[in-house]
């Protein structure tokens, strides 16, 4: 039976990655045409999954089951619709998916639980078209900011605008904020990203925390010179000072088991016999503990200082970017887990998520969980690339299931 | 008396050196309406000194003194009047001032010389406007390859038009070849585009050879993945084995005595939290000797295939310029290190040159020999703050002077 259900998730997983707002790639960004008629399609298997439905001010699509009284707590299950450019088709759709069969599921038993259940379609995850990852799950924990109406695309049109244009009222923002008090528990299921479950040949397994990251811009400074009259030992060569530091800190994230990574680097002025007087490059660090992240960058400031020292260059860094690592909670993740055992999977291992997911917002307003299933192709995610095996899809909806049925136990 | 000779050397400097085609800084380039305004200062000069004064089809401003008979092989004095974007105002124009001033000296007395003594300001050195470095004296040394005309500015004027507006004419370009059996030797003057001279102490060297150089373009591949998804050991980071090579190519060029200089380099796709999948590179190899710069792009080569090879990446290169080292004629350094020491200095300092300078192109046709004046500012050039000191001019001009007298002595 749960395998019927997961062929109809990979359908509607299809039809959902049809749905773009360009024709040569899966491209669905916030408040797009392409984002409301995938709205629109989710909103409607909510209603035939039985659930209440309505679209909050930050364009979430929610669905609702009362419990056993009207008005109780509820149990939220999410993840999000939108995507980056390019994207594959199961990044925040699987967990959407998953969510609204579990919540068909309890449809004729809902009113025996001790909670209310919720679905959640979150708007904007990614971030791509406004530049503000995780706003739909920021609205949802009450945590907007109202300068962020003012952010635009790259057509120039703001969010405010593009609210409007999209049936959306911003005045009315603050009733999608959920209270602590309304809520029992945020789960997601979303797929890894990542090779981790693969690598282990297992299909399913219970995220511990959301990574810690911070990023950072760095400039190096020398002094540009010529190639040919300038001599090794007069050379403020800002790229070789860079290329040391570039090395030193794949060395420090190896050590500490900290995710380094430069992403971005350039060379200036960029003369083919010009010796290079600035680099600019960025920092991305991630680690399952804050501690470790920030005990990497210390190194790291370290090895440039020490760089900097030997050959006469400045250095600077601009974080642009934190997040604090987000623990699930232990009774959400003991959920989770005998969800997977409930799969038939006696040993399920536990992992730290490396990107980012709505759960992290959510965390402000409600204790999360998570569900990671695997990657069906060495962890490529943000990529048409992206897959889920059917199998694996069968045995997440029997955990989810399970890991919800066991909070109603435990609560009932 | 020579005091007062470098002054107007100097002077006329700063008057060429305000002559240029942008309001803000010196940018003087090939067959531009401030290279007509220079090359027409010079003509002058030229003529003012004595000379009979032409220019040849490739813009080349020529001026000749008769030996004891007409029609007597040369010897040349040149250098260039063109300048890179923002230029100093010596490097070019000091040596064709300084020709001008020894052309004169002998004005009097070339019935009695054993050789025509000629003058040359070559019209495009740099190859600033068109790309095409020493086409003035490739067309002197009859190497004129008929594809240049074609070559466009960035306003799309070729070559070819850009001539005839200047009042050349493209189809006597042979006529600007010279035989060598016409000529007697090149001697170029010409600040020193790096320091050694100057951390000498010393106001004039000697030139054994100028730069050996090639120039490659490399790529580096891996694969672009996510940085939070991605493992150590699953990652082809393009940028972490480019970060390497470039540390190892400055090792390598210290160990060999070859300057390598990595002037450009940049990571693909650019992502903040993207792994680098691509990186391109630039690499500039100079040295005294074709062998040890052959020798160091061996050891590049092998440094490359290695990292490559552990790091599970692609690499290729790609040669876009070459030039062979050029040796000075024994005959002339004697006659430079004699003009040197009747300028009172002692012990000469004997050095190649990092950087290309017209000798190159003329070393087809004639023997050619250097004498390069101290930059006094630690080398700076291609910039406006290259300075040169008027005593330095003077002992240069008195070198300068005694070195064509030693070869007018040797040949008498």
């Amino acid at each position: 039976m749960s395998v019927d259900i997961a062929e109809r998730i990979m359908a509607r997983a299809d039809e959902l990655g049809a749905i773009s707002e360009v024709a040569e790639n899966l491209t669905r960004t916030h408040l797009s045409e392409a984002h409301r008629r995938a709205a629109k399609l989710v909103a409607g298997w909510l209603r035939e999954a039985g659930l209440a439905v309505w679209t909050d001010a930050a364009g979430n699509v929610c669905g609702r089951l009362e419990g056993a009284s009207p008005d109780l707590p509820a149990v939220v299950l999410g993840s999000h619709i939108d995507t980056v450019p390019d994207a594959g088709k199961y990044d925040g759709p699987l967990g959407v998916l998953l969510a609204i069969e579990v919540a068909r599921s309890f449809a004729d038993e809902a009113g025996a639980l001790p909670f209310a259940l919720e679905v959640v379609a979150f708007s904007d995850e990614e971030g791509t078209r406004f530049g503000n990852a995780l706003s739909g799950s920021r609205a949802f924990a009450g945590a907007w900011d109202e300068a962020w109406w003012e952010y635009a695309d790259r057509d120039g049109t703001t969010l405010r605008e593009a609210s409007v244009a999209f049936g959306l009222d911003p005045r009315n923002i603050g009733d999608a904020a959920r209270r602590p008090r309304d809520l029992v528990a945020y789960l997601e299921a979303h797929i890894e990203q990542g090779p981790y479950l693969e690598r282990a040949g297992l299909p399913l397994g219970v995220v511990s925390s959301i990574a810690s990251a911070r990023r950072f811009a760095l400039e190096i400074t020398g002094h540009a010179g010529h190639a040919g009259g300038t001599p090794y030992e007069l050379r403020r060569d800002a790229l070789v000072g860079a290329a040391e530091l570039v090395v030193e800190i794949e060395r420090i994230g190896q050590d500490l088991d900290v995710i380094a990574t430069v992403g971005k680097l350039q060379a200036y002025p960029g003369g083919v016999n010009v010796i290079p007087g600035k680099v600019e490059l960025t920092l991305d660090l991630r680690a399952e503990l804050d501690d470790d992240r920030d005990d990497a960058w210390a190194r790291i400031q370290e090895a440039a200082e020490e760089i900097a020292a030997i050959r006469d260059l400045e250095w600077s860094a601009t974080e642009f970017y934190r997040a604090d690592g987000v623990a699930c909670a232990d009774e959400l993740m003991e959920a989770v887990e005998t969800g997977i055992r409930a799969a038939g999977i006696d040993d399920p291992l536990t992992l730290w998520s490396r990107a980012g997911h709505d759960a992290m917002a959510v965390a402000d307003v409600a204790p999360i969980g998570m569900l990671f299933v695997r990657n069906g192709r060495n962890g490529v995610s943000h990529s048409p690339d992206e897959i889920v095996a059917v199998g694996d899809v069968a045995l997440a909806f029997d955990a989810f299931l399970a890991a919800v049925r066991a909070l109603a136990e435990s609560r009932g």
